[in-house]
């Protein structure tokens, strides 16, 4: 192979690839406590820009947690490198064209600035999913707050690790979900997306 | 937000979005010493396909090694985690429908049993690009071997540290780099694409 050595032929580009999907490639961070809606949202989303005819990708516990991240805990440290990877994984999918819908706890401002230094601040939205620990609690759609109550989970966020929320002089959106519906909940998400044009 | 909880609205699924973008998702995962081609090949088959109208992403190096994976380093322990990161992030894009180049040395039979199983035989299909050192060392594309005969590259596959080519009984398929020019190459890593009918 007399030809190996690097050609100018660049590997195709995020613009040509936006150009092929017909959308432009970004972030949608959804953070909040358990509970908070932020993973319903996101799906319901992801249902709804499908038939628009968008390429989308959810990023969240069920398919981080199990797979790429598998091999972290929920210390400090942990959660830290957690939000890491799942921002440069985000920033993957943003480079290839996709709407990514990410949804984590996030707990703290210095993690969300983290995820915002890694993706990008052209490409990400930050939107905290508002709800009261007491709201989260009696939702409980995962059944997660009964065993806290039980003293079964070590170091929930609300409880015995803080959630901080966003300062009142935050760029990030809020979607207070005691507030709105899933239907009104959506479409404020929806009308975050950057569109191409 | 009384409709929260999970409802019977799954996430997109990975044949919706296959048969919206008319590909099936799968992973080429190219390895070989530095030098024996896989990123050149890689690079070329990405422009190959997408002037074809299919959707793809590279994995290498320079997109992983300076972000996802970029607090790790060249030992034993830190290459079998670079793989397994790779692995899970390739099997993302795959589940979202799209073909993926990967191109890394994967120097040993267990790394690469590693990726094979975390991507699943269905969508992986592992490609030695073939070239002995001495031709390597030859073209040195990057000017790495050059450094390596000063001392200077620690660790290095092929010289200090081992790399494994594929047994005879192994499934992987062979491009042998110097035997084949590019288009040839590109055109072998081609036909081992599973169509999506």
């Amino acid at each position: 192979m007399s030809d190996l050595y690097p050609t100018h032929d660049k590997l195709v580009s995020r613009a040509e690839k936006e150009t092929r999907l017909g959308q432009r490639g970004q972030v949608l961070w959804f953070y909040g406590l358990s509970g908070s809606g932020k993973s319903t949202i996101a799906q319901a989303l992801d249902r709804e820009l499908h038939a628009a005819g968008r390429l989308t990708k959810v990023l969240d516990g069920d398919n981080i947690r199990g797979g790429l991240n598998g091999n972290l805990g929920f210390s400090d440290e942990d959660r830290t490198e957690n939000i890491r990877r799942v921002a440069e994984v985000a920033k993957l999918f943003a480079a290839a064209g996709f709407v990514v819908l990410a949804s984590f706890i996030t707990p703290t401002v210095e993690l969300r600035k983290s995820a915002r230094e890694i993706v990008g601040e052209d490409d990400l939205t930050l939107i905290y999913t508002k709800a009261s620990f007491a709201a989260c609690q009696q939702r409980d759609p995962k059944g997660l707050y009964a065993k806290v109550a039980e003293g079964k989970v070590p170091q929930f966020t609300g409880k015995d690790s803080g959630f901080e929320e966003p300062s009142v002089d935050s760029a990030d959106v809020i979607i207070d979900t005691e507030a709105l519906d899933l239907a009104a909940s959506v479409a404020k998400a929806k009308a975050l997306l950057v569109t191409s044009d």
